[in-house]
This record gives C-alpha cells, sequence and structure tokens, in this order.
C-alpha cells in the first residue's frame, strides 16, 4: 500500500480545493465576499500553532509585538510616492461613518510601512533607540484584480505577520535584511517546507524598497509560490515620514528601514507540500492533534469495555507525554469513514486499539506520512512515540526538498528553457548578463516570470554566455510560471 | 510611606491618559484618526497576557475558535431589522476598491452574529451537531458620535472576544448565558476585576436580542463601565438566516443563539482598579513583567563586580522558578528613575540589589501594591517570592472589591439617590416595581442610566415600594453614571 501522489500533483487546485473544505480548515467560496474565506476550527488550530513558532522565533531575536490601527488616512498613504503608485490599484477605501461622508478617506491597511513610520517619527529619538525591531500579525486588505485563491490570493489575507525594522546605518538595514532571511529559514525549516531564496529583480521589488529578497517554493503543480519577502527600504519612508535620530555627535540623520512578511500561503504551503491523493500530511511539531486513537469494535459489551479500558491506559501514557491526541469513539461512524477523514485532515499518527492489541499487549501505529503500520509492545510506547515524530518529520521534511530540488533545472538554451517550463513546470535556471532589458525579454521569449537571482555567490566558469544575448553571464536567474 | 490614591481618583481621567503614554502601553491621540490607538510593545504584552488567560478558559469549556472575514455585505447586514437599526448609525462603510466603485457596499463588521450566522447555515445540520459554541478574537469598528476615550470608546476596538453558540432549544441557550456569566466571573477574578451582574433593562438591551445580562465595574471617578454583556438571541438570527436542524423525530426547527463578549475595557480596567498616583499595580498572574532587579551602583569597580555577581545568583533562582523578570542595568540612568519607571509600569515586585545585600546575603523586595519592603535571606527567595505574588494578587483583588462595595449605595427616595449619584457616585440601589416606563422616568429624576436589576433573586420586604411610583416594589434597580 504505497503512497499515490497522482491526484495531488495533476490535479493539485482541485485537490487543494478539497482538501480545505473537505477537511473543514477553511470556508471559502460560500463566504458572501469574493476573495474572502473562514477559518474554521481545526484550520484555526493549524493557524494557531504555526504563529505560536513564528511568535517564538520572532521574540526570540528581539523583535516586539505592537498593533497598528487598520485604517490609514489618504494622505499617509500618500506620502512615499513609489510606495503609493504599487498598491493603488489595489486599496479598498472606506468613505462612509453611518450616514455621513467622511472628511477624510480611510483606507483599510495594503500594507503598515506608512502608518507605522508616522508613529516611529515620535518615538525614535536617538541612536540609542536603535535598532528597533517591531512586527504585528494583522489582516491587510487587497482589492485583487487577478483570480483570487484560497489562502494563496487573497482580498483579505487574515495572517500577515509583518516585520518593521529602524536602524542607525544602510549597512545595520542590510545586516538586517540578513537576519530576517535567517528566521525565515528556520521558521520554514521547522514546517519542512522548501524554499530557493533570490532577490528580486529591479522590475519586481517591494514599492518604496530599494531592492527584495524572497523566498519561493514550487507547489505540487509545478507552480511556484512567494512565500516570504525581506525589504531593504532605504531611507525612502524615513524621508517623507522625517524620522530622524541624533547621532552620537548630536547630529541628526534620517534613519534606515527593512520590512518582512510572511502570510495565509505559508499555512497553504503547510497543507500543500505534505500532501498525497488521501489528503494532507502535517508534521507532529504542527499537528494540532498528533495522535488519533481509534478503538475497534469488538463483538460483545465485555470485550468493548476491555478494549475501553485499555484506551484509557494508551491515553494516561500520552497525557504523561504530552502529546495531542484525540479518542474518536463515535459509535454512529464505522472504523473506515474514521479513517478516511483523520488521513484526511492529516493526522500524522494513528493508534488503532482492538481486542487483538488488547491480548498482546501492544500498540499498532499507523504512520500518515508511509501509510506503514507498525506495532510496538504497550511498555515501549513512552520512548518510542517522540522519536517517532522526529522520523516523520525528518521524512516529511526531506521528501519535500528532494521533491523541490528534483523540480529545479538547468536549460542550454531559450527553447529549452521554454520546453522545461512548460513540460517539466518547476523552476529554471539560465546564465543571465544582468541587465534589465535582457532580463524582460528572457522573461518574454521563455513565457515566465523572473524569481530572480540567487543571494549567494554564484561561481560561473569564464566562457559562460548570457542565454539570450551572450554577452558574458554575471549571475543566474531563475524563473517559473507563478502563482 | 503609604499608598496614595487621590489623584488616581479625583483626576482619574488625567491619571488614565498620563498612565497609558507614559508607561508606553497605547499611543492614543497621535494617531491620525480619531478613536484609534497604537499598542505598543509593553502594553502588547499585557494584552497577550490576558487574551491566553481567556483563550484558556473559553478553549476549557468546549468554545472553538475561528476567524471570520471583517467586511459584511450590506445586505446580510441588514437581514435582521432590530439588529440593523441598533447599529446603522455607526457602521464604517467600504465603498471603493482602487478606482471603482464596489457593487455592493461593504461594512467593517460592528459585531459579527450576522455574517457567523450566514456560515452556520451551511455548516449546521443536525442536534448531534449542537450546541456549537464558537469565539473570534478580532478588531470592530464602530462610527462613535459620542466622545471617544482611548480603550474605552474607540471607533476601532482592536480586542474583541465574541463568543457566539447554537442550541436546540430555548433552554439550553438560556443554561448557555449562565455558562458564559461562569467564563467571565473566572476571568474578572483572575485579573482581580469585582463586578456587578446586571439584567439589562428592556430598553438597553443588545440589539436583536431577548434580553442581555451584563457585567458592569465602578471607575476609579465613581462612574461604571460595562467590562462584559451576555446576550439570549432566542431565534432572531436563525429565522432570517434559516439556521434549521434536524431534531431525533427527523422534523426540522430554527435553532436557538447566544452571543458574549469583552474587549478592551478589560484591559482598561485592569490598568485603572489597581493604580494609585504613581501608575498602575498589575497583579504579578497577569504582569508582562513580575520582577525587575534594579542593580544599586556602588563605589569601585570592585564593589559593583560584586554587585553584579549577586544579580546574577539571583536571576538564576529566578529562572529555575519560571519567573519572568528583566535586570535594569542601564548606566546611564539613576536608580531613582528607575524606580519611578517601574512603579508607574506596575511591576509588582521590585529587587534592590547594592552592597548590604551582597554581604548580609539577603534579598530586599519592595512591593508596588502596599509600597512596603521586605528582606528576607537569599536562600529562601525560592520559596518565599512565589507566595509573595499570591499575597499581592489577593490584596489587589480585595482591596479592588472593597472598594467597589463601598461605592454602592442604597437610596431612601428619588432625591437622596440623585445626591448620592452627584455626590458620592458609584451605583445606587433603588427599589423599583418593574415597569418599563417607571423605570425610564426614575432615570430621567435621578440623572443616570439604569444598570439593570440583579440576575439572582431578589429578597425584598412585603411592603417594599417603587421609589417612584409607591407600588409594590418587586426588585432593585441599579443605576450610575457611566462610560
Amino acid at each position: 500500500m504505497g503512497v499515490n501522489r497522482q491526484k495531488w500533483r495533476e490535479e493539485y487546485s482541485r485537490w487543494f480545493d478539497w482538501v480545505i473544505e473537505e477537511a473543514e480548515i477553511y470556508d471559502y467560496g460560500r463566504y458572501p465576499v469574493k476573495g474572502m474565506g473562514v477559518w474554521r476550527p481545526y484550520g484555526f488550530q493549524i493557524r494557531r500553532r504555526v504563529l505560536e513558532v513564528l511568535r517564538e522565533l520572532l521574540d526570540n531575536s528581539g523583535h516586539e509585538e505592537i498593533l497598528l490601527p487598520l485604517l490609514i488616512p489618504e494622505d499617509l498613504l500618500r506620502r512615499e510616492s513609489e510606495h503609493v503608485k504599487g498598491f493603488e490599484a489595489e486599496v479598498y477605501w472606506v468613505t462612509r461613518g453611518g450616514d455621513e461622508e467622511l472628511d477624510v478617506k480611510l483606507a483599510l491597511r495594503p500594507t503598515s510601512e506608512t502608518n507605522l513610520s508616522y508613529m516611529e517619527s515620535f518615538w525614535i529619538k536617538s541612536y540609542r533607540d536603535l535598532p528597533k525591531k517591531f512586527y504585528q500579525i494583522v489582516s491587510i486588505f487587497r482589492y485583487e484584480t487577478k483570480a483570487t485563491r484560497p489562502m494563496i490570493r487573497l482580498r483579505e489575507v487574515t495572517t500577515f505577520k509583518e516585520a518593521h525594522t529602524v536602524h542607525d546605518s544602510f549597512e545595520d538595514a542590510d545586516r538586517q535584511v540578513g537576519e530576517a532571511i535567517d528566521v525565515y529559514k528556520k521558521f520554514f525549516d521547522y514546517l519542512g517546507i522548501p524554499y530557493v531564496i533570490s532577490r528580486r529583480p529591479e522590475w519586481d521589488k517591494f514599492a518604496g524598497a530599494l531592492y527584495t529578497v524572497a523566498f519561493d517554493t514550487i507547489m505540487p503543480d509545478g507552480k511556484t509560490l512567494q512565500i516570504g519577502t525581506a525589504h531593504h527600504l532605504g531611507q525612502n519612508f524615513t524621508i517623507p515620514f522625517e524620522i530622524r535620530f541624533q547621532l552620537p555627535d548630536e547630529t541628526l540623520d534620517y534613519a534606515w528601514q527593512t520590512s518582512y512578511g510572511v502570510s495565509d500561503r505559508v499555512i497553504a504551503t503547510l497543507i500543500s507540500i505534505h500532501g498525497d491523493d488521501r489528503g494532507t500530511i502535517l508534521p507532529p511539531n504542527i499537528a494540532p492533534i498528533q495522535v488519533v486513537i481509534i478503538p475497534l469494535p469488538a463483538k460483545t459489551e465485555e470485550e468493548n469495555r476491555r478494549v475501553k479500558n485499555y484506551v484509557s491506559l494508551v491515553t494516561e501514557t500520552l497525557e504523561k507525554l504530552g502529546v495531542r491526541f484525540r479518542v474518536d469513539d463515535r459509535e454512529e461512524v464505522r472504523p473506515g469513514r474514521k479513517f478516511y477523514e483523520w488521513e484526511l485532515r492529516g493526522v500524522p499518527i494513528r493508534i488503532e486499539i482492538g481486542l487483538r492489541e488488547v491480548h498482546d499487549k501492544t500498540i499498532t501505529l499507523a504512520r500518515r506520512d508511509t501509510l506503514e503500520k507498525i506495532t510496538i509492545p504497550f511498555d515501549k510506547l513512552g520512548e518510542y512515540l517522540p522519536s517517532l515524530f522526529k522520523q516523520v518529520e525528518e521524512n516529511l521534511r526531506e521528501r519535500a526538498w528532494r521533491w523541490m530540488k528534483s523540480n529545479i533545472r538547468r536549460a542550454a538554451d531559450i527553447e529549452d528553457a521554454k520546453k522545461i517550463v512548460e513540460e517539466e513546470k518547476g523552476i529554471v535556471e539560465v546564465p543571465w548578463c544582468g541587465v534589465v532589458e535582457c532580463g524582460i525579454k528572457i522573461e518574454e521569449e521563455i513565457g515566465a516570470k523572473m524569481l530572480g537571482t540567487p543571494i549567494d555567490d554564484v561561481k560561473l566558469g569564464e566562457d559562460t554566455k548570457c542565454i539570450r544575448c551572450s554577452k558574458k553571464a554575471v549571475t543566474i536567474a531563475r524563473l517559473a510560471r507563478q502563482y
């Protein structure tokens, strides 16, 4: 009984809609506003645990959580001109309160650089206050004109973690982008999500940034998804918002900033990357329910009572271990149906308890990731389960990384790159001269978007040529069809 | 050195504005939209801990957390007519997306009965699904026409915990209101916040409810503040939203609902109720920083090093105890200034460490609630500190209850009641015939709002008469000047 991942890959889009609805994770499409969905209890618990991991990483690296208002007055949003150009087509505007027309239109935050910078101009006085690292986890709003997708392209992004930092020099902000990358690496590694890190090309950076670094992953259908970004904002916001600080020599200077964010897309990726035709597979470290116990019905009441007593012994052990578990003892539902439901929801370990287990004093564990069954003596459970959790996490992580890497390919020429993008999907890497005009042409000719270039030094042979203009290549460009 | 609570009471409003700004809890008034403020890092940590307590109480009583979209289409908001009448003057409307006028106006949620009921009509099928208890913690928006006050009367209420439940009978919903009251009692008791529980009069119940029960507290200036409400919604929403369920006999019926909420006001109360002229006083069970350690500067480097080593021994002990502490070793700030800052912020215990403590192997603890100093041997710290935390919590709780109770008075007649309300403030209790028209007159003549009547049976003498019409009184009415 092997793991079947055909539907998961070939019909990924339908697979995802089916999983989030059928597993009661996220109700999308029934909510009467396009591009907005509801986190249902099981989905909310996944989201809560993902956010706990993120908060811990941020808190432990000196970030302070805050909460800014949702509404941004129009003049604030317009103060940095590049920024507003990037967002204005997508801003929702509040224009009325009760029966009154508002004097000043209020934007639903598309992101919070502007209103936070405004507040920072009061808070930051001296080099002693710096660096300052804030974050908040909030809803953001984008009046998307592209086709919306649940959790992936929303009009209300309900889980936007945006970090904003302030520094006393360009270099320190540069260093901070590196710290952001480290935090996100740890975050994605914890979730077992593979990624490539690219410096976005000039024509695709964040509106108002000097440069943007992004994390992308490859979804089961071969399209890439941007799952995190970090921006060096230079002094682009600190000048119009007048965030000045006093240096040790008592002169004043404008501060430097960065911002970086992740969203609901991380949860969409978590659910999607670890999947198969039966549903999602959650790593034990993040699963709201790590173990589901299913008592198998026996023939007599006496036998059922013996099964029930044995279940109690097992739950006592799980409680001592601090395992998050559920006993599914619904009488009106058959075991087969229960297996289906919990597999769909991605509970990593299932324990079936029948008369045989009671008799043999054993535990039968079914792994969701490999669909293997393992039988161990009851008294080994406390020792075995934590190591099994680790094994499952590592298997999921390695499998996902292996799969992603097998979908990154080098192309020999434009035709080859085009073919890869069309037939094999995933990411194609090509040597590039680094000139913007040439990059844009490469995108057009291959029919894919440029994710950008590696952030680490790329070693190219002396005579490596740009795939398009044949001048000397200075770097590698990654291209893909993107979500 | 006694506790001075004069400013705290007589200039409460200014006191509160001063504390939340100076202690960097909540930045209000500088944000460029009226009625909206910013949770700063220290305030956010208070808020986070308050929400942790609330979440635990709700999760442990079978409530499931969800997250609904912020935006509600106009027709949904208008579907229950009493409800919309209660809110429509205060609704913010999104009318534009980018450059386009929206086809359907979208309300910023003032509360979520309507859009949740809409979703429940898909989710609830059978009596087996009931009762169902949901909650979410979100921002809500009210275009307030009354004067706004930080955390107390806002246009964006950033910390609205709204619970919504569905039941198979009137009685079960009634029972649920009782459960809500129990949950809130535990919540307020944990925070040491005293309360009176009243059934709101007919003319002041929630828009769309059969009846409303409310928790009120008395703020330091003698005005009452509503800090929690619970509503029996009957079938008022389930009929227009068609939430029907199948009974065991396979017939269909409309379900019954309740809703109950608390908000930022709980945090405003926590900060206010436990206060004195030096600032706020946080109970140790909720304080983000339970202990601040202040090393006192000595004369020589060698002496400073000895102090520093001793501080390390203390922090080791605190870490073992799992205490949330901070060492304030800023060199550029004098101890007196540090005392001021941490007292203002309400850190419940201060440990000062100087040469004397090093020499005597003692610990000097300053209690924020009583301003007492206690010196104990170092090796008693691990044993003493947890019990000291409990003492402080109990002292704060008892002091707050005592103060509130001393501000609830019985009036002999209307004149007396009026005088109490004007001069002594707080709550005045009067016997009442229970007739609506008479109640409204009592409000007018006393010059106060009716909080309502006790939810428990009131025992009145046979010949107790209504304070206004002199007919037989059936209950006690509580009146006060309200926020």
